[in-house]
């Protein structure tokens, strides 16, 4: 029976721009497990099974219910130990631990400001109100105002990137020759920004582009062929 | 027969203040290699065995020199397969990759301006005209102005330390239970500050003075016992 994951969805239930969920759902696909996603928009917290936190990713693996994508990840290895692994050795789940909290702060802290306004451009009808409210009282303005100087703000953007760009520079994936779970945590970020806005992040002789593209490219074009914006 | 390092000294020969030597001498230690250190100054660049590019760190293993840290990393696991591994896992390399250039950039290159005419004050008496008019010419700036404001740039440098610091708050080392050589890529830098400036770089109840303080105490204390400042 395929696994169920409730999937964060916009005014067009294809268009799905959780990070989040896009970790859970590249992790799903690394371990070969079929799938059948749910679109769930932030207000339908009651449709969620339990147990949850009121947000997504929610999976439900036969009886089981895992929230978080965290979690989920550390399910899925534990629970399919003999398909690919998301953490390959001993250190990998530390180390990737690293690069959660910098794609956490750096990388999606920065993106955020730069597209929060085509977030709310994409999400459902009854989504809107709650969105601009929540994200308004956290950076304590307009979403307008937060990214009125974006262009200005996308060489700092793109120099934070560094420690990304060198490594995928030099190496196919972040985990080396073969992406593992924190190749799909960075990723998830991009596919978020690229599901919904066409403001240009990277451009195209970026060695991060490169990577990004490798990974749209995996598990048969799974991102690429999701709706969204650019190649 | 015990390995030879070349190692970046002061004009006191115990005081070792090179980031990427640190990470050489843990990572020796970390495979259980004996070790004989030799001090180096940066204008002695005659003195190394070759080949070598003039810089540290340099180790020499019977007949084999090798020159630059991570090549020393990579000879050593190759080298002492049987011995500790700094690389626990086919994803730890890659991953230890981004973990280094997360430190050259972020960390060295905000370390660097926080302490740069501390280095000055104890680099050996032949070195401080080659040390101040090379970073002189890289800073474009003279090492007072450099560091001139370095209180009020404390706060930032603090903060591009979350990824680190969210990592080790909930788990001892980078890499996870136990340390390895990503732990020492960031610790270098932490090492070659501690030698030689007073300046407190973290408040004592941050989650990286903790981890700091496990690092000082690895391989029967080799780096606390090291000549520096600080607990």
């Amino acid at each position: 029976m395929a696994i169920t994951m409730y999937d964060l969805a916009g005014a067009d239930a294809n268009r799905r721009f959780s990070p989040f969920c896009w970790r859970s759902r590249m992790a799903l696909a690394h371990k070969g497990l079929e799938v059948e996603t749910v679109p769930w928009r932030f207000t339908e917290k009651d449709k969620l099974p339990a147990p949850n936190d009121g947000r997504v990713p929610v999976i439900v693996d036969g009886g089981m219910v895992v929230h978080d994508s965290s979690a989920i990840a550390d399910y899925l290895e534990e629970r399919y130990p003999g398909r690919p692994s998301l953490f390959p050795g001993e250190a990998a789940r530390g180390l990737s631990k690293f690069v959660q909290n910098w794609t956490e702060t750096v990388l999606q802290g920065g993106l955020v400001r730069l597209v929060v306004l085509d977030i709310w451009n994409h999400v459902g009808p009854d989504d809107r109100e709650y969105f601009r409210g929540s994200r308004e009282a956290r950076f304590g303005a307009s979403l307008e105002a937060v990214v009125k100087d974006r262009a200005a703000r996308l060489p700092a953007f793109r120099a934070s990137l560094d420690p990304l760009r060198r490594t995928v520079e030099r190496q196919q994936f972040l985990c080396g020759a073969a992406p593992a779970y924190a190749d799909y945590t960075v990723f998830g970020a991009f596919q978020w920004a690229r599901a919904i806005s066409d403001f240009e992040l990277l451009t195209a002789d970026d060695p991060v582009f490169a990577w990004r593209g490798r990974m749209l490219d995996l598990h048969g074009g799974l991102a690429r062929k999701a709706p969204g914006y650019g190649g």
